[in-house]
């Protein structure tokens, strides 16, 4: 018997790098993205929902050497598919396939597939959400990049990380012009631009170890680059920059800066300066990027001051000291960011769209956020006690119970009447699914879906046209321990009005509470 | 070239059989799953959100014939993976994994996969919503089963399709024990069962032909058969069957008899009772019903009457009489319902979890909504005019523009800013990404994008600390035809309240609008 057993068990689980999503993770999830969608909406986003697979032409040659994560399906006749990798190539093959389009800000929240080695510790698992908002068409410089990141801010206002997240910010044109002035070599730019993306998680001597010895860079060169990618701030990096001789002399280099100053008049305008870090080590690793890019970072125990930009600066340091921690594997609980990268990331990339449909002509802006690692980094906090405003009960807001005595047939008609009743004034009601169900039953079963009042019903009360609506869990000796008789006719507005109090006086978050 | 280009054009396109939901569409189609995911959430549902594809193993041998329609992933090493086929048998794998669960209403909307023929028209998809709601647990008879019934007239009643739909309600149980007293072979049974299923959409005669030439029935037992299977009614049918001996020895049919009493008694409670049609000849297709089946129909243009039974007699006679008209490929697309099958449909089923952990003892209700179906219906109504209350607008409400003569730099940064404050107040704002755009492209885009108030900044008014606010599309001669001057301290609260009034007085269907 061991055996078979075993191989039924076997059966029963949900694919690696899977999860189920439910209970009040799948209610905390759907207020985040709520949260989110809100102000994509409020800023004209408009949503797409792509087929979760594509034509694998469509997907090829689009993610360099990730594309062996992709999952392809299997040839059962016809066109050849493959999952969705991410959200962004999707959107411009459907820009490529209205050509009417000159302009739109779509945005997208759905499930992308990479069939890379789960480490859900680490948040990486091969099914998970993306939330990404992208403004296809012309802008001015900055003006749509500006926005974006504004979206980047009020995203992260409105889930309440006031202060504890910070954007760090580059160009890719000041990157590629700073390693040419460096004197890299054309052909290992993106290969040294890689290594030094990894400043986030080695220290500068084996990021030069790497350009180096691995991928054959002079060392003089590696110790220019040096003296520019260890810098990060704000303005004050910016002029320092433009009174670079050398650099201002690299054409690349010079617009990326000239824009970053835009960049940063609108981010003032936006009230959005102080959330961000210019930081030269910034690569990120995809080929798309043509221009301004942007990651976020958070940290859970991060201090919040008034002075946004030493927050930023204090947060990174943080980040790499607690990172360290993470790979001796000390500790990764009790810190929810500990280990997770960035919650959110992107950039310009203006020849996307032309990979599908030559002269398209449609430059792109966005961002993509991490919604996996949001939802982990929030339910930690409230875990440690944080309270949220955006979060909702899903709690029935009433309990129908029947009682009575000897002969008692259980009012099953009556329960579903006065249930039926509260529904149709918008309450959330349950009941026991028993003809005659004991009263300790329907109080625990009231009890287990977290109902904060029960109606009950009697024969005697039914009679007069009454029930009795009590609240659960008031202490002995309170006035209203018993219920409150309450006319049927005059039920519906009555329960509605207690709960809206109860609302009012108990809003906080519901994960921690029940 | 020529060939090159053809090329080029064949990559750019969605899989065959799906669908990109862009525009007023994904919309709608949003609107459509809040209002029933509303109803969810009132009668105590639970969200449940599994993975896109599944073991293998799980998705084997619970579709029968249908199997073959199920979309394999490549074996690129691990687990072997299929798409889901249905969110009915993730949830009973879901149960299966989570022992502790006794009872537990969960629903589920998301996307489903079968490799069928795709047929647009008649709206068969190979990728397509479903949106569950199914009851695990123990039910005294038909407690349970009433709610789920309840939830389809709520929804239906919530996407204000009121009196235009017929719930067809049968009892697995009636039907064999009918089979078994009128004579057919045990082995027989499924077989006949799926041929009266297609009375809906054939002849009895051709039926019965089916029966007898290609199941090997005997034409006398095809007879007595018909004097069932082609009766319907109400509570009427039921007393027939009630003094119907032969039919009353049979203890599986006197069983669904006595409870579809129950149930009739319940639905009265619920006030369900006139949208449903006690149908004999509604069988469904799935193997795994064990008790209470049913499944929704809907016309475009059944009278709407006091008598909600009478209107589901006419409306399955409508539905018979068009979906005939279909057949012959007439003009398909002035009804929006013609050739569309059932909105919804479900049932009792009380051995699945088993087939996942032997002894789970988890009996099920629940029902699907076809949401594809119910969105083209919708937006066909919509076509014609009709308007929904619970559709809302994503148009921006306002647009932000800047005029000025010779040297003037655009304003972009204060644009910027009073974007940014008429976003803190939850408005949904735009403007051009334009340093210095020109008036009329301003006005284009912000009529292009549906924004009824436009806020103009000017250079001047700038100076004295306003702006002016303009409603979109005034009549020449309308004392406000320029707008009028704003505070930009008192700007926030003055467009909200303009942006209500607008809203509470040009409440329609935004879809025909727009």
């Amino acid at each position: 018997m061991g055996k078979d057993k075993e191989k039924k068990q076997e059966l029963i689980k949900n694919p690696k790098g899977t999860r189920d999503w439910s209970g009040e993770d799948v209610d905390l999830l759907e207020d985040i993205l709520a949260q989110i969608s809100r102000v994509f909406r409020r800023h004209g986003g408009k949503k797409l929902d792509t087929p979760v697979f594509e034509r694998e032409e469509v997907l090829k040659g689009k993610y360099g050497e990730d594309s062996k994560l992709i999952y392809d399906l299997k040839d059962q006749g016809g066109e050849l598919l493959s999952l969705r990798y991410d959200l962004t190539v999707p959107f411009a093959r459907w820009l490529a396939m209205n050509a009417n389009i000159k302009s739109y800000k779509r945005f997208a929240i759905s499930k992308v597939y990479r069939r890379d080695q789960p480490a859900i510790a680490k948040g990486r698992m091969r099914e998970f959400y993306q939330c990404d908002i992208d403004f296809a068409g012309a802008s001015d410089p900055m003006m749509a990049d500006s926005e974006v990141i504004a979206i980047i801010v009020e995203v992260f206002e409105s889930l309440e990380w006031n202060g504890r997240y910070t954007i760090k910010l580059n160009d890719r044109r000041i990157l590629d012009g700073l390693f040419e002035v460096c004197g890299v070599p054309e052909d290992k730019i993106r290969a040294i631009s890689s290594a030094v993306d990894k400043l986030d998680k080695m220290p500068w001597e084996e990021v030069k170890k790497e350009m180096v010895e691995t991928k054959g860079l002079d060392e003089v060169v590696a110790d220019k680059i040096q003296t520019y990618v260890t810098r990060k701030g704000g303005r004050d990096l910016l002029e320092d920059l433009q009174k670079d001789e050398a650099l201002m002399s690299n054409a690349k280099a010079k617009k990326g800066v000239e824009e970053m100053e835009i960049l940063m008049d609108y981010l003032s305008a936006w009230g959005a300066l102080d959330k961000i870090s210019f930081d030269l080590s910034l690569a990120r690793g995809l080929d798309y990027y043509t221009g301004v890019i942007y990651e976020v970072i958070t940290e859970g125990s991060a201090p919040v001051t008034a002075n946004g930009s030493e927050v930023a600066k204090e947060v990174q340091k943080q980040g790499k000291k607690e990172k360290k921690v993470l790979d001796e594997d000390e500790d990764r609980s009790n810190d929810p960011s500990v280990g997770i990268g960035s919650v959110a990331a992107g950039g310009r990339y203006d020849h996307l769209v032309e990979r599908f449909r030559p002269n398209a002509d449609l430059p792109c802006v966005g961002v993509s956020f991490g919604v996996d690692r949001i939802f982990s980094i929030t339910k930690a906090r409230i875990a440690k006690g944080e309270t949220f405003s955006y979060i909702s009960s899903n709690a029935p807001d009433v309990y129908i119970m029947a009682f009575g005595g000897g002969g008692f047939d259980g009012m099953a008609k009556q329960r579903i009447e006065i249930a039926k009743l509260l529904l149709d004034a918008g309450l959330k009601v349950e009941f026991t699914y028993k003809k005659k169900p004991k009263p300790q039953v329907q109080f625990k079963n009231a009890e287990q879906a977290g109902a904060p009042f029960a109606v009950i019903l009697g024969e005697d009360e039914q009679a007069k046209g009454e029930v009795r609506v009590k609240e659960m869990g008031l202490p002995d000796g309170h006035p209203e321990k018993e219920g409150v008789l309450v006319k049927i006719a005059d039920l519906a507005a009555e329960v509605t009005k207690r709960v809206e109090m109860k609302k009012v006086t108990t809003r906080t978050g519901t994960i921690a509470v029940s």
